[in-house]
């Protein structure tokens, strides 16, 4: 952490500044130039986070130097972390699919769903039993059916499921039935439902907020880890932009910028980056090229009549196509499928 | 709504989309071009949300032509609402100062600040209990406790108050306490949340998400009052664009945009826009000359010991300066201070 | 100027790095914690910006710590700039109005404009002879004949008179016949242009780019600066946002923070930002509010008949009544109209 | 076109609306809903584009349904263009990287860096004689000097060679040396360059602005091809978003989204994009599987004693080492490298 001097301060306010800095037991560092004087502060940054050393008398600005997240950081776990869900890898050299609806709509519209993901490969069945919409008047959910649905078509197909939760009280409920809780890009700053996630014992993927930036997206991440639950995907779905020929824009580069930052696994959605069925074959071959750990694709049996997200969704002949077609890229970037 | 076939749609397909409309009982219109082939649907727009037009075959895109949202859209109730607080009035030709810490850190703490938000004028105390940090080892809030001193503070000087929740159980906690319900920035689309506050016979002030559009922000007013509760205040807290020399972007044409959508009161909050304490009050003069209801500030009896967002908080005297500056302004825009 | 090292250095890099500053003739101020080194640098920041640090083996990054303009900062010169036009003043405690036509289309039209703007107030008359269009096929122009028209304007008038340049070819007509050259939002960073422009002994209205943050912006102004032209106006006339019920967003914040940073007369262009008529007088009052110096203001004799951005155009009338309206606001924060 | 009208038009207007359309020869469609009226106009756009029916009395506001350009536009040419500079051939199954430094510094530094460029498999040598730098007191580039250097680079190496130009006179001089023409992304709306550029024999590759969208960017296109040149390469470069990880965020889905607009050539710019050094292979990668035509990928002998842009260039040993890593996956998606 580095604190700038405004430019005319007085003796006695900067000898304030050393002083609570070592009445922390932190240790200062100065730097004084013509126009800046800047002084450097060692040592435990959490403690300082309760502090507001940019209010002391004649403090221009604090700068911060190093991330406040930990148990996230790959400083001190530089190993990749890979999570075993039941035997189905996330990370490490496997390559893995996540696929199905948007959102669950009957029990044969998802069943028939479940095997058309299973036929073209994915080893995880999405499903949305609890939608956030962004009219209140727009389908917003089976909720517990759905998830019922979802545990049936497990059963019948041997696929691991994930859901999203959108409240502490859908957490409780999917928790019961599912392999994967999701949380979505509108609550990824939702601290309480970080909190309860962090609680649980399956683990967690996390979405990155339409406006966040990478380090928010990992401080929100540490919230899950610091409850207990070190599980944690990131899952990159695109980010808000003036762009308008997309629903929003994949920050491609927000995979190596994470591989080099933390060593959670990551998972990049190009059906909600784009909102386009057609840029979903390039931009995922594009996500396999640059190392993502796997990939979350919207299918349906019947788009034309998915009550939510059908404009993104592949038919299972597409899946399928889409699978044959990312093979070889999987294959060369040293990776299993 | 506006359907664009795409350029060589076969005659099947278009009748089809004709049939699926009409099927509706809704009615279709033709515009028929040398490259582009449109189909104007008119009817309740409602019940359109939950079919996906843009699905059909041949269909290449589907513009909205109007708003998703009715109870908290102008068209269908043109006379702007007026909010009454238990006799404090919000909207109207009343202009209203929100005041007090971001944080409450203590009884004492509190009791001071609100003092002086009275002082300068406020007619309702702010104060968080319940903290949305982006990093957990922040300072998270005083949670009940908080509540309660928010309660003696009313007590003890007649201002009215408001408190942030950022869970359902918090909100539960904080309508037993306080006269007006705050929903943050980061759970603008905490759907479930928001629904919760549908349900309670208190005015719910929503703050814009990060990178909310206007009309995203309306249709989450509208899952509020979809649930029962028409006192919806809305507050401008700036959004996330490129600059970095303020903390966020006071996006200030959100008040004459949204005059124009809504009846609903607005509120800016300048100090959360700018996260500066000396562009506050330059901020506030413009918000009340481009009509605003009213400003949330944040004041603290000794900001250099702000627990949460001191840099952006005024100290009693700066405080009181401030509003001295803004009478006029208030005055000349016809309100009462 | 602060080197952040990496985290595992080699003394031998780290000596380096230190060689290569004392090299320079500048000192070097070590910090060193448990996770992060860091060097402060002190000395000349011009000589430094032709070198590269942040290259040097083992140097993980550089934060700058101060700006990178000169003459353009306010720390070097704290007296507000008052730039004097022929009699008008632009900065101190004038407020200036300049009005017309986005684009000149007869030698009528224009008259008739430039005498509507004298009765609103306006001291100054725009009017566009070369236009920056984004597609080929519109309207583009009516170059030096337009200079000419705008000449005839103001010796009828009294009126000082501005435009925009789009080329050096363009700048070099203008200046013959303009009392203010103007530079808009899409060459803000045509670098060549400003040079130019920095050679002329004609005031500078830069206005500020789409994307561009404000220190991009000062460093644009420094371009024309240190060519030898030190009479720069700011204009802010909105920024690309994901918003999209303004053609842009009005970064009204914007004005104190160049207040902070710089001496140079600031101007909003609501017209521009807003792209809707009925935002303008809202968004001016707030400007004139905020304490910019000025406003540029769109209007039109007959604006549904205007060649480009009709839309947001007043007509004599509604100017009029802008300016009434704007009066007492100019008064309140000491300003002459 | 469709135009829609005022919630309470009078008849009057309507009819003045219609009247209007007709009398330029087009064709009007109604849709009248119980809230809403639209007028569906058909005919040719670019008569349209020079009238603003959205200002006529009553007009709510007009959407534009399709494209304003026309020769970049892939509904008029659906054969993708493949530009031959001379034997290279930019587009179809040929994948070109363009390498070289940011800035020429020196006769051997050009040179050198020039056969790591043929070494690694470039087939165009990259580097630029004018710089445009955010800081007027940055390094400018040699000018024509460094135009010369280029040309020996070109007889040494047999490689073709692209330069920057930042102003007409700039391409006055640069069309003598270089095979193709390159305009930056801060020219991208320099209106009156592009159209110098469509009147030269050479091709021209168009960056995207920081800000611009993908139509803006088509549109620029358009101002080069319809003064005469058709032979444009679009550069995708990374647009400005709020995050602050990478310097720009790189928009790969432009990439699939150009290919269904038009049919010019597109090259991928990972280095600028990103601005970091270790993320410009996985970029590359992603921007091979995703079907780019190519990458520009900045080298330099020696990166850390660059004079621009050092911390995103590679040396020669990593750019061969990139080459040989794409190689691969260029087979793979079927081109020739």
């Amino acid at each position: 952490m580095i604190i700038v001097m405004k430019q005319n301060y007085s003796k006695e306010n900067f000898k304030n500044v050393i002083n609570v800095i070592e009445g922390l037991g932190l240790t200062a560092h100065l730097s004084k130039g013509e126009h800046t004087t800047l002084i450097g502060v060692v040592g435990d940054k959490r403690a300082l986070l309760k502090e507001n050393p940019e209010l002391l008398p004649d403090v221009d600005r604090v700068i911060q130097v190093s991330e406040t997240y930990k148990l996230a950081n790959k400083k001190f776990k530089t190993e990749p972390t890979v999570i075993d869900v039941d035997g189905v890898k996330i990370g490490g050299d496997n390559f893995v699919i996540m696929a199905g609806p948007c959102a669950v709509e009957s029990h044969d519209q998802l069943l028939e769903t479940a095997n058309a993901a299973k036929a073209g490969g994915a080893q995880i069945l999405r499903g949305g039993a609890y939608k956030p919409r962004t009219s209140p008047y727009s389908f917003q959910g089976l909720e517990e059916e759905g998830l019922k649905y979802m545990a049936e078509a497990r059963e019948a197909t041997g696929l691991k499921i994930i859901t999203e939760v959108t409240s502490e009280h859908a957490l409780e409920a999917a928790v019961k039935y599912v392999d994967i809780i999701q949380i979505g890009a509108r609550n990824m700053q939702n601290f309480e439902l970080l909190k309860e996630a962090g609680r649980i014992n399956k683990p967690v993927m996390l979405k990155r907020g339409l406006s966040a930036t990478i380090d928010e997206w990992l401080n929100a991440a540490e919230y899950i880890m610091s409850e207990g639950n070190e599980d944690v995907i990131l899952c990159e779905r695109g980010i808000r932009t003036f762009e308008t020929s997309t629903r929003n824009t994949l920050d491609i580069s927000a995979v190596p910028v994470l591989r080099s930052k933390t060593h959670l696994p990551i998972i990049v959605d190009p059906s909600h980056a784009s909102g386009v069925r057609a840029y979903i074959s390039p931009l995922s071959k594009a996500a396999v090229a640059v190392d993502a750990d796997g990939l979350m694709i919207e299918i349906h049996p019947c788009p034309e009549k998915a009550l939510s997200d059908g404009a993104q969704s592949l038919n299972p002949e597409a899946f399928n196509e889409l699978t044959a077609e990312l093979r070889p890229f999987i294959s060369l970037v040293g990776r299993k499928f």
